[in-house]
């Protein structure tokens, strides 16, 4: 995504209701957009002028489909398609590549690791009902019928947990060994509205599973002993959103003389800006005022 | 805990900053107190006219005792005191037995296998400071001095684990097979208001991990894949509590159709109010108003 591209990514983040149900939607939500861009733009400008977010998850596709075609060469060629929510290329414009192609079966694969009813349910809910106004659901009876399965949840997929872990001995290991033992684990992932959590939403539960797993993983690989906590990041407006907040977490650890830290990104599967401008820049900014040491994997 | 022990229950509880700090404590919590001891008197005539606590905290810590003269016949005789923080026997009350009884080395074991500030952490707060001025604590350099070590959190203890899942295995197997890949199961934990979650408490996640925990023994014993959802209950008072309600959970479920649900608390080890009223007397009582079939382990 280029700074060009923030606006409308905006636009359609705010119109969406599975996100954010506002009264009046159509009317608040391009003023609350517009009003919101020119900051966003300066933190993609901070990061590089944009989100490495389609490249990272391109990259990955791509890996994804070299290892399908050696893993099951009955249903070779395999081919990735990327759909973003809010930014391009847009679910209907990948899904119009897919008609273009000929595509017959194909496997919606959320990107999201833990299931909630705002990101991986509105994505799904999204392709839906274009897949269908476009003849391409299973039930619109059309000759472009593509026959559809879904991967919507994976948190404690194994490939995951071993991923996470390893990213975190890596960042151990910077740590010179005397220190290590002292070392606290602070899990980050994106917080929810608490109107979400209280109506039922599974994302803190799934969340907090991969980081039992990730645990689980480092005790019988390491023994690791260190002490760990989940927090949640990004909380943005007035409402009330599930904490702890990351950089209370922060701060917290550091007022209590715990100040070797590794912050451990945990529901995001690439880098973009809640990564590179939340925890690296702005929470790395701030623990680098109170912390001695900071490092994230 | 008999209906005479109520209001001095409720008393010490509102009292206690590390469970509910309340502005002007010493003026309000008794008032709270004396207004709420009728209705939880009436909670208690109707589960038989009391707790069953203390009865299965003892037979429990009995019947630890003769496994532990079993496996460690190095340290045997064992002996299990119990102390509650709010009910008879009193920390202070229990520790003046084991002060007569001569004890040298004791192990605080919490029967919450969560860690919380305002339960865990309370009890333990209350223990130091009970040990301390009585000169049973390790740094009190008295003849009487104790040599302590904690049990505070065994939230994935394969030993707890196989016991809830067993007692999910015998409830599911109470569902004609038919039904049994439609139950839902709901656990149930204690919930805790958000400005101690947002402090950073660790229960949330520790409740989370022994569901995740629950689950894989599930998978791996059964190839178990029906839904679940971790809810909470207990709240009460006009501030923000930590959500999905358990009977919102319930009326959600069926009005979704989803009218087959195993109940699971996943946070007591024995049964008390909080199981014998609320689980199986007030949200039965719900449920059974909405649901068709219902059961608890």
């Amino acid at each position: 995504m280029q700074l060009s591209e923030v606006h409308p990514f905006l636009s359609r983040l705010f119109h969406d209701p599975d996100l954010i149900p506002l009264p009046f939607q159509r009317i608040l939500a391009p003023l609350i957009a517009k009003r919101r861009t020119p900051k966003i733009e300066e933190q993609y400008a901070k990061i590089g002028g944009g989100s490495p977010i389609r490249k990272w998850t391109e990259h990955q596709g791509k890996a994804m489909v070299e290892l399908l075609d050696e893993l099951s060469p009955k249903t070779a060629p395999h081919k990735a398609y990327t759909m973003f929510r809010y930014a391009d290329p847009l679910t209907a414009e990948t899904l119009q590549h897919m008609k273009s192609d000929g595509v017959k079966r194909a496997i919606a694969f959320s990107q999201y690791p833990q299931y909630s009813c705002s990101t991986t349910g509105s994505s799904l809910n999204e392709l839906y009902r274009r897949a269908r106004a476009m003849g391409l659901g299973a039930d619109s009876e059309s000759e472009h019928d593509i026959e559809w399965s879904v991967v919507d949840r994976w948190a404690t997929h194994p490939g995951l947990i071993a991923a996470i872990s390893e990213n975190i001995l890596k960042a151990l290991a910077e740590f010179p060994s005397s220190v290590q033992p002292s070392v606290v684990l602070l899990f980050s992932a994106h917080s929810l509205p608490m109107e979400i959590v209280n109506r039922g939403d599974p994302y803190p539960l799934e969340v907090s599973s991969t980081v039992t797993a990730v645990v689980q993983y480092l005790r019988k690989k390491t023994g690791f002993e260190s002490a760990y906590r989940l927090v949640w990041q990004s909380q943005v407006g007035p409402k009330p959103w599930l904490g702890q907040k990351t950089p209370d977490a922060l701060k917290g650890l550091a007022r209590n003389g715990r100040k070797h830290i590794v912050l451990v990104p945990v529901a995001f599967t690439s880098d973009h800006i809640e990564t590179l401008y939340e925890l690296d820049h702005e929470y790395g900014q701030e623990a680098k005022e109170v912390c001695r040491e900071m490092t994230s994997p």
